[in-house]
């Protein structure tokens, strides 16, 4: 029962491969405590998060009304569906057909918002980053692997999944670039060719230890170059704005947009042509996206069922 | 001024590079009178569509309240900008540049709503044909260029310009197909590569002129498949719905759906994965899905306007 006296809370949840992002936010959406948890098995990882949130809301005084989750995947983001709320057939050992959603559901006893790990990212650099105000962007993580948040005319595009960028077929030269791919559907998608992990594949090391002027990094930046040309023409982004580790590289941005203006060959809108450093650009809230917007999604969607 | 004994009618526009379609319809979407215009220059072909809706209308005694434009591009639909409602750069003799949207405005003085012809061809999809009740599937037309209109959530995708789905960037085997697609922009996108126009530059001769089990049409369904594969993996689609001259080979829709599973190899949605029947399909509405999708368009409009 709603008790006038606490401050109504938020529990934001960011389930990433490797570890848990937690924080109880008020509903102006600051941070009132936050904490992270190693992904080990789902019997501990969840349980420790929830330990978290009771304890957090406890120590406040507060009255948790909502939570927010937004997991890696895939998920089942499809209403009425029966795994609807699952990280579903991930190859992460443990984690495959993982209620999580049920799971807080039934130990906070709060509506729960639940959407991909990009989707929530994506969301949050548009209340608070590099989206702020805009109708029509992506959200791109280049990490161990490679996902994307899309919004189209102020909403999440979700379709009968969510979008799977990653496992964009690509274009390729395979006379300059023999390397297969290390995709085991498809070798050489989009995260079978540039995710962090085919990096390592490709190279026998991983990108960290690669000097900046490595020609993996030419690689790289074509390939991620290509995706931004190919999302520029299927969507029209105002902007497309790059996170994750592989991003960490300082070298890798302004490669990517010079390649980009190659395989566009002046056939875009003018206004990304001639401010691609406006268009593709870095994530403006470094490591905070997640936790921000599926925070907003959760409060977005308490307000739409009470009214 | 609005005379109540007239009956209200719609203006539908499909301005094409070959013909221009035009048609009266009340508002329910029945047809009143239709009539088609070749695309020569634009005095003489605007010309002809407007004394078409000026002695249709007059004949039926009705009262024009709002008209819909679906043309071929690149056209700008952002409101606002300078040239909003023209047909931009276009290839197409003496068409660079013509307010299309302004003359109509102007002569037959009523709203209009304007789109690009793959929008409204989509959009009629939707409110008659092959995607009713859907909101997300995507529309591609498969003629002398490639083009295609997006629905999310149940809205047009237009972002900063409009989807261009021919120039995304395509993998290919350069060993199998050393054709290298005639895009004057990017020479091997999806257009320079399995548009009509690259079947005849490939071949040396017309599509229609090749025996149905020409290797042509492995190679346009490789193709194909790989376009709809890249769709399934972006937007996670409810359909694909394909129409155009180059689809009226009937041995193709068979041949994409087999290559499309190879292209998916298992990664995808299980509803897609197991019922590629249903989820690649041709157009529902044989040369209708434009009129009948602007008219709507602009029916919705005027009622937002008016609220």
């Amino acid at each position: 029962m709603h008790s006038p006296s606490k401050a109504n809370v938020i529990a934001a949840l960011e389930a990433g491969g490797t570890k848990f992002n937690c924080a109880l936010l008020d509903t102006d959406l600051n941070l009132i405590a936050q904490a992270a948890f190693e992904t080990t098995t789902p019997a501990h990882t969840l349980a420790a998060v929830r330990d978290f949130f009771y304890q957090s809301v406890a120590t406040n005084n507060a009255e948790l009304i909502a939570m927010g989750i937004a997991s890696f995947g895939p998920v089942d983001l499809i209403p009425g569906s029966p795994t609807y709320g699952f990280i579903t057939n991930t190859p992460k050992p443990d984690w495959s057909n993982t209620d999580i959603c049920g799971y807080f559901a039934r130990e906070l006893s709060v509506p729960i918002t639940f959407e991909t790990d990009v989707n929530g990212a994506a969301w949050g650099e548009k209340v608070a980053g590099a989206a702020r105000d805009l109708s029509d962007f992506i959200y791109v993580t280049v990490g161990t692997g490679i996902g994307a948040g899309i919004v189209v005319n102020n909403q999440l595009v979700r379709g009968i999944r969510h979008p799977e960028v990653g496992h964009m077929l690509m274009p390729r030269d395979q006379i300059l670039d023999d390397y297969a791919g290390c995709c085991p559907f498809h070798l050489g998608c989009l995260e079978g060719l540039a995710s962090g992990k085919s990096i390592e594949s490709r190279w026998g090391v991983s990108g960290k230890f690669l000097r900046a002027n490595h020609p993996a990094w030419l690689v790289e930046a074509q390939y991620l170059a290509l995706m931004c040309a190919n999302l520029t023409q299927l969507l029209a982004p105002q902007k497309i704005i790059l996170g994750g580790g592989v991003m960490e590289q300082p070298q890798l941005m302004q490669m990517i947009r010079d390649y980009f203006l190659v395989y566009m060959n002046g056939y875009g809108p003018a206004a990304v042509l001639e401010q691609t450093a406006d268009y593709i650009v870095k994530t403006g809230l470094n490591g905070m996206a997640g936790i921000l917007g599926i925070a907003e999604l959760a409060l977005a969607q308490l307000a739409q069922e009470r009214f």
